[in-house]
């Protein structure tokens, strides 16, 4: 594991894993396809991942949902206000949906929903990706002075928004379903920073 | 395709492999556990669906679609106000979701993540299915009297929560996720029936 040449194959096969699953989903991409593209050779699979694939798929998980979570964070930050984080956020996301051609969304969404009734240790670790990401946001609008129960419900409502969004603009080939949530994203979050507004809404 | 006999063995393979597919995902779903669920002979998946798979996995989209659809009629209905309708349509998923353990949800989302980059015949159909959901939820929020745009935006937010929701509450094994996206979805709903208050929220 901490050889100097190995520790790379280790990694070139989590990206390379991830690159194919977040395009093509979890059970599609075959270990074969894996190691061509990583260019490792057979037996590194198995002595990197003795779990086989999925163990592979977990590392792509627990990877995916780090690299997620550094990026809300980059955009959720104690010298930005959160409503100015959220129309950036949402607006990075459009820019890379369409600069992938709509291949590139969340990291493990696919694979999650694949393997949530069939794989527990994968199952739990895609949960474990998602809370982090709800519960930075979380924290990071608390941290700017929101009650924190509604900053959680806050996160949940933009994990949603996100996520269904990105199913479809994957499905219909357009970033316009992401620029919709995006500006409901933007009124939750002004509405969680300002209580007493939401008061007035909610009474709609 | 009109014989008595073998009008049955086709929708028990569509059948078979909805309930599948929305559990484990297309690719994980092989022929053989198809054929098997449905009892139904080898030869009859090519004689039924001669593009094989995919052809099947079409099916199932355009069925699971239709369903769903209906199911959305069921709940929005000119008879109904669309804020209660959208009470019961999140009571409804929330129920669902927690009798059967979190497995069954969207029958086609999966599947339409996993081959949204790959099989552009059965993406165009996820989007035929996706896009009448929307239209459906939309046409009677304006039969009710809201403005079409907004009532068309309010559709695709409401396709985004459920379907960003029904993903957070299988990977958590909670139906907390959707009991909040339904409140914000009746927040939406009434929003958008209401546009004096809206642009009251919206300022915030």
């Amino acid at each position: 594991m901490s050889s100097g040449s190995s520790v790379p194959t280790r990694q070139r096969l989590v990206t390379a894993a991830a690159e194919l699953i977040r395009r093509q989903g979890y059970a599609a991409t075959g270990i074969k396809a894996i190691l061509t593209a990583a260019g490792a050779p057979y037996g590194s699979l198995y002595h990197f991942f003795p779990g086989g694939k999925a163990e592979l798929g977990r590392a792509v998980i627990e990877e995916g949902g780090a690299a997620y979570l550094a990026l809300v964070e980059a955009f959720y930050r104690e010298d930005i206000d959160p409503v100015l984080a959220t129309e950036e956020f949402f607006a990075g996301g459009v820019e890379l949906l369409e600069s992938t051609a709509f291949a590139d969304a969340c990291p493990i969404a696919t694979l999650a929903g694949e393997i949530a009734d069939t794989h527990e240790p994968m199952r739990r670790a895609a949960q474990v990706a998602f809370e982090s990401w709800i519960a930075a946001l979380a924290a990071d609008l608390a941290a700017h002075g929101a009650d924190p129960a509604r900053a959680e419900t806050a996160g949940v409502e933009l994990f949603c928004l996100v996520e269904g969004a990105f199913l479809l603009c994957r499905t219909t080939r357009s970033a316009e379903p992401l620029r919709i949530a995006g500006r409901r994203a933007v009124a939750i979050v002004a509405e969680t920073m300002a209580p007493a507004e939401a008061a007035v809404a909610r009474r709609g």
